[in-house]
């Protein structure tokens, strides 16, 4: 049973949030029919000068030597970044939780500092941080997507917040999820659903879709999501961005909210997301030199391994051998993706390295111990935050008779069957599989060392994220190429290599369709809606290999880069 | 429904274990009366001189220079070893696989080796190292203490003996567990039950207590067993003996075969035992060097960290703060373990450390969360491998009808009640908890800096690993002092500081009792049965802090030896 006013319990909410907006940064929305809003923050005219061009500089570093040299206050930056923001929120519709007056607030006391002593008080001095809603802050809402959590105060900072207010960030916004956050788009009751800015007829991705957003529209210049089957990768892939996804319990999750508490078989992760690798590299490197270990129990006692980043154990980054994955097996990826990944096999041959193809293994079997060990509980997790509040949503799609191009029976059902509550022993069993999949993995990846001529196994693996580009919402259902490093808990990368083009982008002739959703997501290209959609690559390193795995990706942008150079 | 022949398919297989032995190992056994029979490999008349000195060399590192000078060949330390293993075996029944040609081959092609090239195939060249049943060998049978498990040959070797083969150890002989591998002693219906040679009427502990009193009449260098809530260092405690338990996951357990497999929640560890604390440093380091992580996927991408071990984060090993944790508050120490805490303390001030007292933070409430956890499948696992086969174990006690100081109702059963099959909700609910009491107990930790004057929080606590010293068979009813670590993953180490000495270890007055456990452990001392028992103690480092505990132990040792000489 439902109280009746659920709903305008949750539209009182979203009004407490429109009023959290300064009413001179609301902007003038353009025409319904303009899909593509990524340009808007440029031509409506709320930000100068200056704000623009602190707000389209990318590099995150750039952004930090301009703060740590008293070029850009931290007011200027937080400033420029909140007002970007709202705009996107004001579009896009990709925040939570806006509190303008305690982050400028904030900024102030850096800039004092700043200006008192001559130094920094971190290495992210002034610099402007989202954060998804799970983030805790004290004296904030919690709410994560859930009715139920509306007036949910923080008594405390989750462990992130404490590190990156000593580090001397500025947490300025919090960014939306879906309801249960097991969701790949980004929709729940109490603050509606996150638009993709390139489309706004399109998710941004999930669950970390408000960052996705955000960033599409450099509102800010770096977020924070999680990631358990790809929360992190499918909105940078289908927002442009780059990401980390590390394994599980090398980043701080402790005093985090999440879906889920307590499912530690296949742990949620968190990472940065940003519209530059140095951004990503950034905060890996300054929240593992925090040392989180003194704080969080259950994060890795191991810091930043410059030599690992250095690729000591991958020939010092010389000629390295990449295998990329063109087509895992269970679902094609669309052209936009094969040729993203036919650009990245020729950049990286140009610049020395071998690119071999990787033999898929085990795939299906892997993605369905992920997907049974995820329903566990059968669902009572998410029944226990929905009833009495909410209902439980049971589609991303915009009507409740689901998009006309909406699969019935995704891949993942079939598979799994309905969710089923299992008993310890049971999951005990499941484990058990895990191990035997993860070291069979291990194995086959380590006998590419009789193909790659480098003495070594592959050093990465490429692959899509996701089959596709952005999708129109509700019609998100792939999570095989991500689900992948979770289950196995190989750390990996996001990078954007190119945007959909029509004129290149052909469709392929179909293909023997590997399962109804292979076939689902073929025809789903023929429908020709993606031009303009960024198109980005995953790249796999080993487990805990964060720091190679961003050294790898230096050389991946890097190669992809003199191609475009090149080619120009 | 019981075969009406288990007993005797048990005994073939004991017999088939006896037949295995050369006969010409065969010793007279001393009188039944004789219940200290650490001795009598030095009277036995089976050792000639060199094999004495060879197996009387406890520091472990002295073994492997000889052995890299060409000083003592395998074969000899080999054959050594393996006699005086065999002599432990008539005394103390602590085998299971014995298996000499094979390992007398595998040391003649390293003496081979050695005496073709010059050089050592790895650091452990030419090592007898004894195995816990657990770690599977090819060819080898792994019946780890089930019935069921009789003929069950493995078709390859576990991640540790790959990796100990890889730097030249000799695994030699594989050691007794109990039945189910979660007793704190050794007995099981296959191979029996495993005698502690310092009384033969007392339990070795458990469950690595095959190792525990093998290595205590020196038929071992090196040693390696497993724990889950207490099995390295319950042994060691007993049998006087040094031990590591390291954090989840730092070393290679993939591919032993294992009690509960699947349950991940608080991870068996394995550890090395030893005669000396270098034994100890030797192995981990070995290991750790080795990359286990290459061929096993769960294992920590964190080699061996010498600046860890220089102790760089704890002041490099000048002026820590320890704390003692005198009495856990659920159950008092004996007062040898009384006076050993106080020789440490005296020691450890000696030498120009700071020593302060430990406050019990949760004890019950982490030890109960724990023990809920191992019979989370309401002791399913157990179950599935002795039905059909042999009878579930239910005590530990001689006779059937209990030993006659047997405890009715251990503390733990009045805790956590009849073990009940949780779903994998309330599983995940435990979970929630347990991380909860981590970061509890940790910042309780922290908060310590306010008391230590070092700047530091408590470098390392230092408690009893068991709240008495080996008792008789049967009455090994306590984990409170070890569990804690496996519940919060502090890495540990166990080192013997002294024996039992009825001229000064007087009984304490009656306290007023914690409970019945409490009760019945004071009441046991009572009974005057220990002198001469080993008393050890437990050293508790942060989580995956194995290499600082190492220095630290080392440190606590040099003060004890340093105090022994100058009261000698």
């Amino acid at each position: 049973m439902l109280p009746q006013d659920w709903k305008a319990k949750c539209e009182a909410r979203k009004r407490v949030q429109l009023d959290s907006i300064p009413k001179e940064w609301m902007i003038e929305v353009p025409p319904k029919d303009q899909l593509n809003v990524v340009d808007v923050p440029r031509q409506c005219g709320l930000l100068n000068a200056l704000e623009l061009e602190i707000t389209e500089t990318v590099d995150v570093q750039a952004i930090l030597d301009k703060l740590q040299r008293g070029d850009w206050s931290s007011v200027q930056v937080t400033t420029a970044f909140y007002k970007r923001a709202i705009i996107a929120q004001q579009l896009a519709n990709c925040l939570t939780e806006i509190f303008v007056d305690r982050a400028l607030g904030r900024a102030r006391e850096l800039d004092e500092h700043f200006s008192r002593t001559g130094t920094t008080v971190g290495p992210l001095h002034g610099l402007p941080i989202s954060l998804k809603d799970q983030f805790a802050m004290k004296g904030l809402e919690t709410i994560m997507g859930y009715a139920k959590w509306i007036g949910n105060y923080a008594t405390s900072d989750c462990v992130l917040v404490e590190i990156l207010y000593e580090l001397g960030a500025v947490p300025f916004v919090r960014t939306n999820v879906p309801q249960t956050l097991m969701w790949g788009e980004t929709m729940n009751h109490v603050f509606g659903r996150t638009l993709n800015p390139y489309n706004l007829a399109f998710t941004p991705g999930g669950s970390s879709g408000g960052e996705g957003a955000l960033l599409a529209m450099k509102g800010s210049p770096l977020g924070v999501g999680t990631d358990i089957g790809g929360s992190l990768r499918i909105p940078s892939s289908f927002c442009g961005l780059y990401t980390l996804r590390p394994s599980y319990e090398r980043l701080p999750y402790c005093g985090a909210v999440n879906s889920l508490q307590g499912q530690e078989s296949i742990s949620s992760v968190l990472g940065p997301m940003a519209n530059s690798l140095s951004g990503v590299k950034i905060f890996t490197k300054a929240i593992l030199d925090a040392k989180p270990w003194l704080k969080d129990p259950l994060v890795l006692r191991k810091g930043w391994d410059e030599s690992e980043y250095q690729l000591v154990n991958h020939g010092n980054g010389k000629g390295l051998c990449f295998a990329i994955m063109w087509d895992n097996g269970v679902v094609k990826p669309h052209p936009p993706l094969h040729r993203a990944m036919n650009l990245t096999k020729q950049a990286l041959e140009a610049a020395g390295h071998r690119v071999i193809d990787w033999e898929p293994h085990r795939m299906l079997e892997i993605y369905k111990n992920a997907e049974t060990i995820f329903v566990a509980d059968g669902g009572h997790d998410y029944r226990e935050q929905c009833e009495g509040f909410e209902p439980l949503i049971e589609t991303m799609s915009p009507s409740t008779d689901k998009h006309d191009l909406a699969l019935d029976e995704p891949l993942n059902k079939s598979l799994v069957g309905e969710p089923c509550h299992r008993t310890a022993y049971e999951l005990w069993q499941l484990h058990a599989e895990k191990r035997e999949l993860r070291k069979s993995h291990l194995d086959h990846w380590n006998a590419t060392v009789s193909r790659t001529g480098t003495g070594r196994p592959v050093d990465a693996i490429i692959s899509p994220a996701v089959a596709y580009t952005a999708v129109p919402h509700g019609l998100n259902t792939d999570s095989f190429y991500t689900t992948l490093c979770n289950a196995l808990d190989y750390s990996c990368s996001v990078f954007p290599v190119t945007f959909v083009d029509p004129e290149v982008d052909d469709p392929h002739p179909p293909h023997r369709f590997y399962n109804h959703e292979d076939e689902h997501i073929y025809k789903l290209y023929n429908s020709d809606l993606f031009p303009g959609c960024p198109v980005a690559l995953q790249l796999i390193g080993g487990t805990q290999e964060e720091e190679a795995v961003i050294g790898m990706t230096e050389i991946v942008v890097e190669a992809l880069n003199k191609l475009n150079e090149a080619s120009a």
